[in-house]
């Protein structure tokens, strides 16, 4: 992976740990799948939501219907809300001391 | 960055580098610092566009307007179409041998 730049190799990770997270490489993740990826991936968002209920609200947010699986275009949804959550935190602290904290 | 999982270095990795991009860290970037950025970051996808004709459709794909300043939202657009073609590779990829290629 060397030959790859710093954002290439972060384009091909968002990628790789989506399918990662599947067990038998379907083009949506079960629930279950998609819970296990926030827990391992994105630890500090579920500390966020906890509950049940507040998956459900997450879901809801990406778009996902109820009993749906969860496709790469419902998880970019997540992905965009975050990254965009951070660049305007980045921005609100450009002159202080900018210490990039995600979500 | 060590407490952080892969998938938040790479949201952090893909704000971060929109950020550097900007001398005077201005909300939008100018041409030539989205040039720059996207020689140094996209190499495989400036090899792809080349001429300038080709910088004014890739411009254009991202919604820039004539003379407009680049935004995270432009830049986003352009990240998503890049995600969405390699996801799109690495699932027809599957069952073959996945050399996650990027573009």
């Amino acid at each position: 992976m060397s030959q790859y730049s710093d954002l290439e190799k972060a384009i091909n990770t968002l990628v790789t740990q989506f399918h990662a997270a599947s067990a038998d490489k379907a083009p949506t993740l079960k629930s279950d799948e998609f819970k296990g990826l926030l827990s391992s991936q994105l630890p500090n968002l579920v500390k966020g939501i906890g509950s049940d209920q507040g998956m459900g609200e997450i879901l809801q947010k990406m778009g996902v219907g109820d009993g749906e699986g969860i496709s790469f275009k419902h998880f970019w949804n997540l992905i965009q809300s975050l990254a965009s959550s951070q660049y305007s935190n980045l921005s609100s602290q450009i002159g202080s001391s900018c210490k990039c904290i995600l979500l």
